[in-house]
């Protein structure tokens, strides 16, 4: 079966972040994302409280530059100041075009 | 640590389908699977009323030669009516043949 | 935008084995985790009852040798008794001193 690669972001964040994140997402270019809600803990809570925290984990197929973009955007604007997580992996898809918005 | 490459097929679908496609699944060669529940938006909701569907995410580790099954199966008997999305990806595993169905 | 290659571990198991699990996942060198909620079948259900299982999904980003004796530790450790399914694949992260620990 004919595939093609794509990349998959996931991000996981503070469930306050979920609406504006998403709707990030959209602007840089995903043409859809789903979320699933789960619990955690980072490297902080190591020195904290270490009293699991509740987490949203964001998901979006995009190609290879949106994703680009999308990790530079939540880095630059979460990392500092947010336990905030994000990472790709390479996915193969069969339908490239849902992916992709029309230019 | 020896370990075995896999495709990990994702499928999500909207709920109603779970009991059908994990039948399928079954059928097509898994030895199993596992289904998480989320909400989200794909690129048909763009268009229409923007409220985010609940969606379940169903996961299953199988031989590469399964996996291509599943995906055409699943492309050609849902991608015309359903917002359903299918993806492939690598994963290692220790115990190949607990994702092997004997012959 | 630069990335690192890391290892996602995700294990699944039933829930009561979930506190055990994390606690050996920093004793083993993880920096941090986060679990998801989800229902499977196994292969060993399809000779049991059929009754889908309620499971949690554990997933850590760790350096490869740190993966590696996960795996080797989960695959020892539990599964001749327990349903327990353990499983590497390849993701890029920004900051790759988020997921490993300080010597």
């Amino acid at each position: 079966m004919l595939t093609h690669s794509f990349k998959l972001v996931t991000i996981i964040a503070e469930p306050v972040l979920e609406p504006r994140i998403t709707t990030e997402l959209r602007r840089l270019g995903a043409t859809g994302f789903t979320v699933v809600e789960g619990r955690g803990q980072g490297s902080r809570a190591l020195h904290a409280a270490e009293i699991p925290g509740i987490n949203v984990r964001i998901e979006t197929i995009v190609p290879p530059e949106v994703a680009d973009r999308i990790v530079e955007y939540i880095s630059k604007q979460y990392f500092a100041d947010y336990e905030v997580i994000a990472y790709l992996s390479d996915v193969q898809v069969v339908r490239g075009e849902k992916y992709r918005r029309a230019p």
